[in-house]
């Protein structure tokens, strides 16, 4: 059987890196073209030295149409505002499409020109693009021309969620999000606050009201939950370059009335039981970024605070990993029929 | 004038040895003994060879009972439980202490004893002990003979609350503190868990529910606010050596009507006008751990989140600076009637 | 076909995790033990929270008779003087070996007894143990009952100084060999020295002068070279996890008439033209640690310096990569007639 | 008394920005002017958050002939080839001077053009101009007017060599630096290699032939040989903000006939015995950057590897203080008549 042929535009960020990583390694895949507008005509491993003799093709900067007409899928690592006007054209030309930008995440239109700043070119394609968590959406992804792959702050938190909220677990107006990041979250750039010397040995809060993964996990948040709801999210930095953890506190609901240490973890073991990719921890074990580092597993668990009525939920991922490209490549897997866990065993080790 | 004789029993922490950088800078004192049991006879810059050439004195294992009555100033560095044996013995022979532990930092004996598990041995003392911090105790210092140093987490929670407690503009139900801790807390010994392959790279959570700070922050809290209050703690490692930074989320009370991002700086500004360690940012500046590395400074700052009615509130501090060793000293400066400044315009630079 | 039946002897340290993520890796692989003696019937998993999902084998403490009449292959990850008792058992017992001590990477038996301080009990075993570097020993490897996995200095030092050394290019009096490892290469043990607040912003040098590698590298470069040569060792540690790097310097021999910065380079990419995990970089491109991060890649490239007419060579792997576990399957590779890129297409990624 | 006014110009690199830190804890000192080109306007502390409290000047781009004229010392960290126009135009204006750039370094006018590939407008200045190691120079400091303060590397080397050159003990034809700084040696500066995610968990060489300080080394070794001297440089960056270790190796010279790890020690010990900054450290104890972290100190020790006849000699040093700017303020020190130790007891602790 022939392979299947999947370009990427932008290949040379951390998230475009991190694809090439991953399907680099996937047995089901060969690369058409990994484009780059800054970098045309030289390696793709020039650029990422720790690829060279694992994806040392040359970049180029083939024009849209070209790209999509000859790829079976194109997976699109652009900014917002660019993407919206890049992959109408590339669903034109045929090929299907993983968009890494918050362009086509929201179902509701208002909701992304408020958080974006920005008028959509295509409000049509917010209805027809699934939003690209397996563990969510696994269905919607068989059949999809374009898929929004989830932020990494939304990923993070709406796994950790999505069991309590579905069950009516938790009061809806009490949720706080605290996460915390490694650097390359912040990309591939020259940039003073993202040197060495500025984040090593610090740690920092930032973006502290209004950051945009909020409404993002807002509105899939309230389709979990039946209900519209609105919760507070706060990022920080620190001083690693992969991953990311959650502490995330809520109420239990009216109806969570034996809520528990133990119950909580067996709601997470039930409800997590057939996927692979989400470790739903044992009792006392905790998320810890250094665990999932160069995966696309995530970990949970959580506990009661007795003394405040508070449920603590953890839960932990590597933001270029199940955050962003192996989370892509778990979906271009559910898209295209394979296996979810074909050419995702990666891990870090030590 | 001569100056004033101190002494450290259990120098060779990194409490300890950060107690050792700061009193050795400090004008007005001399060290009478710095006492180790396990480095007894070594020179405490063998054991910490950054202070070669600052603090070249030799380890002694005195007995208590000299070391009280040949200094001005005995500071212990104990674990709880000894610290409760160790410390009457000093005081009846005629020092003033500074003690590290919390066997001292309660008022309410039933507390102490729910959250250490131990029996207190001299719980008379618990009503004479001051509470360190010298922001809210600085006249009781003056005349102390027991002072109890405030945990590293709740002093950076307590002069983050304090300003919105005593002025009742927090429902105290609602009161959630995400703590963050460079290593160092952990002390130093040998453990695989604070390793550098194990830490380096890594984020996590500890101690999840009923971390010891939590029931010391609850008593000042309720101090501050007059009144009784509850309140969830929440503490992560993350990799770096040392600071701390908290991010404590807070509804407003019914009173505070005017709330906002101004009147949150406003108050902090106004609150600690007089305070040389406690930086109020300027509005849309937030603490970092960077910033207050190695000295006696805590930053602090906070917004007002409209869509969820939230108060969000941050601080940072160095956990082995203000958190313990350097505010021991601020402390100490607050007794013996020096300007609090003295020895402590550490800071350490890029 | 079926496949090969591995099993791992002292599977708990970083080496034994780097050899089970390999493996787990390989598609011709499975599992046949993992011992421990510390975590028998804990899974590995337990203990390598990152493996979960990926290898969750209880860990067992089998005898070793068992363990070698059950397994094609086992590898040891035990301790000098274990090894040398253990791998003989093993042997007679019918399956083939690699070992990962320094027992039988010696061919003179005078050299082993003076750099370990140990007595051999199985000298006619160090005929027969092939030298685990596949670029040099490949067709000894097909065959081999034993393979003695080479030290980490050892490769790294090695593969850079074979070209020179074999084309008799080099002043064999004066190499000098500056090495610099990642704190992993002190193995996972509780330890002040290499906890995160000891090492953390920290680099130094250690064992400097009679490091044991020195002895491995020099029967080995005397191979290369045809003749005996002294050389001299020095490692450092510097505060990342997994990498390590050699700054090698040695004067031209009267024979290297020609030697410039292009010849260097030249001589390099032609040595090593058909070999996939060295990587000989192109003029002007120098080795980096982040380049070789968690793969069985080496990176290699030098120079000349006019001025002081000396070469410096540089080379750079990771330690528990291409310098330990990830050598180990490339042997295994080899000795079972795979290709030896098989299931080593591991790469760390940003 | 007055203290003495003190400028800056060129004070929020990193470089001056530990000037900063320094001075403003010298008992003698007040600023006159911290200037800065492209922070015009803001306060010092607006840069550098970690001296709010301690310096919170205001920036100015005030003319260099008034800088001069109202201050008694001007310290420039400016680039090389703007200094050699500015000091002088300075010390015109009356003002002592200590620049941190290449310009006036050497003694030797064609050395320099052809290192730093320039002109020298002033090259009369080159012989008035004191090299700023008090080590050396104490007694030309105390009437200098233009000091230039010495490069990192060559502190770190010169300190480590000097003993033995002048002693004549070493074959100046063998003399290998293989040296190690943190990435705060490559300045403040908006730039991919140094960002956090490229220097992270990396180590590499840079600058492998030529690196300008070879020369800079070069003449003063020469210096102290009493004869004219060529050696090997080569510098390497790792993932630490501060900090510098030299590993240097030397054959002993022909009349170095006593040569010994215990005689090295005595050298090393008596030559540096009335020095506060140079440790020479006690047998078997070897040079860390941690043990010289946010300090003007540093390390020196050195051992004799018989088998090779190679001397291995180590020095550590703080980039930013006896590396930059703390040397220059002993140098101040030194200049004006203090004791060279004042305000100058600044250690980082833990």
């Amino acid at each position: 059987m022939s392979k299947i042929k999947v370009s990427i535009i932008g290949a040379t960020g951390y998230v475009g890196a991190e694809l090439v990583r991953g399907f680099a390694c996937h047995p089901e895949v060969e690369f058409k073209y990994l484009t780059s507008r800054s970098f045309e005509g030289q390696k793709f491993s020039d650029i990422y030295p720790v690829l060279r003799g694992v994806c040392d093709m040359t970049l180029t900067n083939t024009d849209y149409e070209t790209v999509a007409k000859e790829s079976d899928l194109v997976v699109t690592a652009l900014p917002h505002g660019v993407s919206s006007k890049t992959v109408p054209v590339l669903l034109e030309n045929g090929c299907r499409v993983i968009d890494h930008s918050g362009d086509f995440r929201y179902k509701d239109l208002a909701t992304y020109e408020r958080s974006y700043k920005l008028e959509h070119p295509h409000p049509e394609l917010l209805k027809e693009a699934v939003y690209g968590i397996p563990e969510f959406y696994r269905d919607e992804l068989r059949n999809a021309k374009l898929v929004a792959n989830p932020g990494c702050y939304p990923t993070c938190s709406l796994i950790a969620l999505a069991p309590f909220l579905k069950a009516g677990l938790l009061d809806t107006t009490s949720i706080i999000i605290n996460a915390v990041s490694g650097v390359s979250g912040a990309g591939r750039k020259e940039s003073l606050p993202y040197s060495f010397c500025e984040m090593d040995e610090n740690y920092k809060p930032y973006g502290v009201v209004g950051h945009r993964h909020t409404t993002e996990i807002e509105e899939q948040a309230s389709f979990l939950a039946g209900t519209p709801l609105k919760l507070s999210f706060t990022p920080h930095l620190a001083p690693f370059k992969r991953g990311m953890l959650n502490t995330i506190y809520a109420k239990p609901s009216a109806s969570f009335t034996d809520v528990s240490d133990e119950k909580i973890n067996a709601i997470y073991k039930e409800f997590y039981k057939d996927e692979f990719f989400v470790r739903a921890l044992d009792m006392k074990v905790f998320p810890e970024v250094k665990a999932v580092n160069g995966s696309n597993f995530i970990e949970i668990n959580g506990v009661y605070d007795k003394e405040t009525n508070l449920i603590k939920l953890f839960s932990a991922q590597d933001n270029l990993g199940k955050g962003a490209a192996l989370q892509a490549i778990q979906a271009f897997n559910a898209m295209f029929g394979f296996d979810e866990k074909t050419g995702l065993t990666l891990v870090r080790g030590v």
